[in-house]
């Protein structure tokens, strides 16, 4: 039995060894995804979708509590309706699908599937949209995308992913702003009480900002392996969309005004991050706000009379206070059973076997630091629950440790160098003059590209870090994925 | 003030001059729908897709209470794997719609856009189903599809619709079967307890089951016009699409077997049928299970002193037993809200005004009959519950005597072609040999195609209503959405 379980840890490789494998391993042995012969798509398993809808519901109610609707758009885009934005399409004309048949027949017109649907929800808001009174319009749609990738990656980069895009039009420029801004805060707020993933929020530089936005805000979270994974988006658009889609309204003094927008995403991507944010070499570690399973029990010695009766009396207790627990009763071993839910990133594990009946108590082990614990059974319901806040703020030190030991303040090109040479990948913080070329010579001597200007700012110098000009911001520099 | 609330009556064509213009009049006018540039597909609006996100939500319930757990697959279909199974592709391929390009890239194979998803579940249950260990898998996933429809309407027939499909596979066909049946049970369920429409069970006939399968269940439901709407289908496929894909496990007795498949699938075709079962001149009238607002409470004279304050009062009481309540307090008439939450069938109305509160009362009104109580402030949690019963019920009860009222019995193709052109469209129970071309014959000589092979069967005659010869079954024949 014991083998079996060994045989299982065997089948990861470590992350110090190849991270990139390691991440993939955990995809496919907690059966997150699984290939498939579409290339760059995939499956998404039960176990990785019920991660999927577990962040769904939690940022759904939060869209709605914030007053948003959903809808749900086409997801053609015919090419003459996609080039209306220029800049937009100059983005995404490169990376989209195109239909260019129905059945047996030639279309007149090719459709593009979406990439993103700024395009769609304008052509509706120029219908929809007459009077101040019909402002604000709050709406989002849960739907997948398609880019067409050349290397891809599973939840990381994939050609068809699934997301949320939020699309909002506001009479005007400051609700719009504050909108970003909400939004923005909304999504950071999600990663960290939820996911327990550190975020930065900041804002994009000029030439990373999205197509045909005014600008685009960001939170950027730090990976274990010292990689910047983009976690969500939010984009403040000013009026460049409705005068292109002729979008106009009547406002208070009855003149004809153009509405301000803001689009704001996060992906499947989030799960990625969930992974390389909280995983180790035993597998995946779930925050409990998303875990599938938020306690398994695992019965010891379950042919003994009482033991299985027993965990299933605490199945029922857990499940009748809204934790999400499991017993697993198979014919595994107890040790396979115990790689096997370490593997795929269960919160809590409570073990109880006939010596735990008899003191009348169980066994609870946190994922991510293996610590057990003996809690007696009058205290299970009240234990599991503080358990996983526990392992929600353990998983969140520990990020937010690595983020801070990888971050790194730097005056000079020679220190990012150095410092990126002798620690290894992480956020570098270092000022810059607002200079594009700046910006292109450093990811270029470096290998750091900027990942934003956190709101958050501090003084690392008063000189850009490649030109020695006086700095206009504080950047935050990183690898991407 | 009453000119605002007549214009937008006016507005909607009664049912019996144009059904299909009120049917059409009422998905644009209860903001359910609008059209897009993108021929075929639409925009599903707030109000919309409110109602689709209740049905998810009752029937996502209900597939995991049976142990169904939801995937995602690519959206997304080689040609090649379509091609897999001859009277699947045969029956998909001509309504496709397909990509070539990807970027300014021609692809090296085409892929269609999924009209269904078959193919790939069946290549993702080659790549996962080994031993018998492995089974059943019960899958599901809620998603679009693409059938390049020629004629489309809003909800009946769209290129793009929304739906979930189920697909799962079992060691034996047994088992299989038992799921087919059971899903269908499920819908019918469904439709009756919280759509309020009555459905009739069934198999469809040889010449109208899916493309690929041994058997095709479905639910027919007839609607106010006398025609009929396939509601929903469940298929059972036996081992055919585990051939063709090479799908095999290992059974208990360790030999190679090939394992048996279903397929079961509702879309967003159930709004139209809401719409054309409990709709009347006045607009929608929604289901209270699935309906946005179930309770609009609507002050009189407002701007007296007390009556806001009481009217929020009631909102947060009634929100606090879990009622889906609104209150409107613009400051448009109260008129003119009575016509615009007719028009959007929210099933109660609840009306307070300052003679109200002097008597400690409301009045509540139910949609679909407009039939107004006087009822105690003390009560108005038991009551607006009860109402909504009653509402649910009563449009059941409508929807069945319609039902009853339009089918008729017939034994000879005369009676058939005599009865519909004296009482109108409506559902034919008549007797049938088995014959495809006496199938075919009915059609072409009256018009009304088979719908199904009704599990509850009775004898209308030992005879075909065709040919003469011996009946084998007695089938509802009707004109379909």
């Amino acid at each position: 039995m014991a083998k079996k379980n060994e045989k299982m840890v065997d089948a990861i490789t470590s992350m110090d060894e190849d991270f990139a494998k390691w991440y993939t391993d955990i995809c496919k042995k907690a059966e997150l995804i699984e290939y498939t012969s579409v290339k760059g798509c995939m499956v998404i398993r039960p176990y990785g979708y019920a991660i999927w809808e577990n962040i769904q519901k939690i940022l759904d109610d939060s869209f709605k509590q914030l007053g948003h609707e959903n809808v749900c758009m086409p997801m053609f885009i015919p090419e003459s309706l996609l080039n209306k934005e220029k800049d937009h399409v100059e983005g995404f004309a490169p990376e989209v699908a195109w239909v260019t048949h129905g059945g047996s027949e030639k279309l007149e017109e090719r459709l593009c599937v979406r990439p993103t649907s700024e395009t769609l929800f304008c052509e509706h808001y120029a219908n929809i949209v007459h009077s101040y009174r019909d402002l604000p319009k709050l709406y989002n749609q849960w739907v997948s995308v398609v880019r067409w990738e050349k290397t891809t990656r599973p939840f990381l980069r994939s050609r068809e992913f699934l997301w949320q895009e939020g699309h909002t039009i506001h009479a005007t420029a400051e609700e719009a702003i504050e909108e970003t801004e909400r939004m923005l805060n909304c999504y950071a707020d999600f990663c960290e009480r939820s996911l327990a993933i550190p975020v930065v929020k900041g804002k994009k530089t000029e030439s990373d900002k999205f197509a045909g936005a005014v600008s685009t805000y960001a939170i950027e979270a730090l990976m274990h392996d010292g990689k910047a994974l983009q976690a969500g988006t939010s984009h403040y658009f000013g009026d460049g969309f409705a005068k292109a889609f002729g979008i106009q309204y009547t406002n208070k003094e009855n003149k004809l005004a153009y509405p301000h927008q803001t689009s704001w995403g996060v992906t499947t991507r989030l799960i990625g991050a969930i992974i390389m944010t909280h995983g180790d070499d035993n597998g995946l570690a779930l925050p409990p706000a998303v875990a599938p399973i938020q306690a398994v029990i695992i019965p010891v010695a379950q042919f003994k009379e009482g033991v299985l009766d027993k965990a299933k009396e605490l199945l029922d207790r857990l499940l009748s206070v809204g934790i999400r627990a499991k017993l697993d009763d198979s014919d595994n071993s107890p040790g396979w059973k115990f790689a096997e839910y370490e593997m795929k990133g269960v919160p809590l594990r409570i073990e109880i076997g006939p010596k735990d009946i008899e003191n009348d108590q169980c066994v609870m082990v946190t994922r991510h630091n293996r610590e057990k614990s003996f809690i007696p059974l009058d205290d299970l319901e009240t234990a599991a629950a503080a358990k996983l806040l526990e392992v929600r703020d353990g998983l969140y030190e520990k990020a937010l440790e690595n983020r801070q030991r990888r971050t790194y303040q730097c005056k000079t090109m020679e220190e990012i160098t150095a410092v990126l040479e002798s620690k290894g990948d992480g956020f570098v913080e270092a000022m810059w003059c607002g200079d594009e070329a700046c910006e292109d010579k450093v990811k270029e001597m470096t290998g750091v590209g900027s990942r934003c200007i956190p709101f958050e700012q501090h003084e690392i110098s008063d000189k850009c870090v490649c030109c020695g000009k006086p700095a206009k911001h504080m950047v935050l520099w990183g690898k991407a994925y």
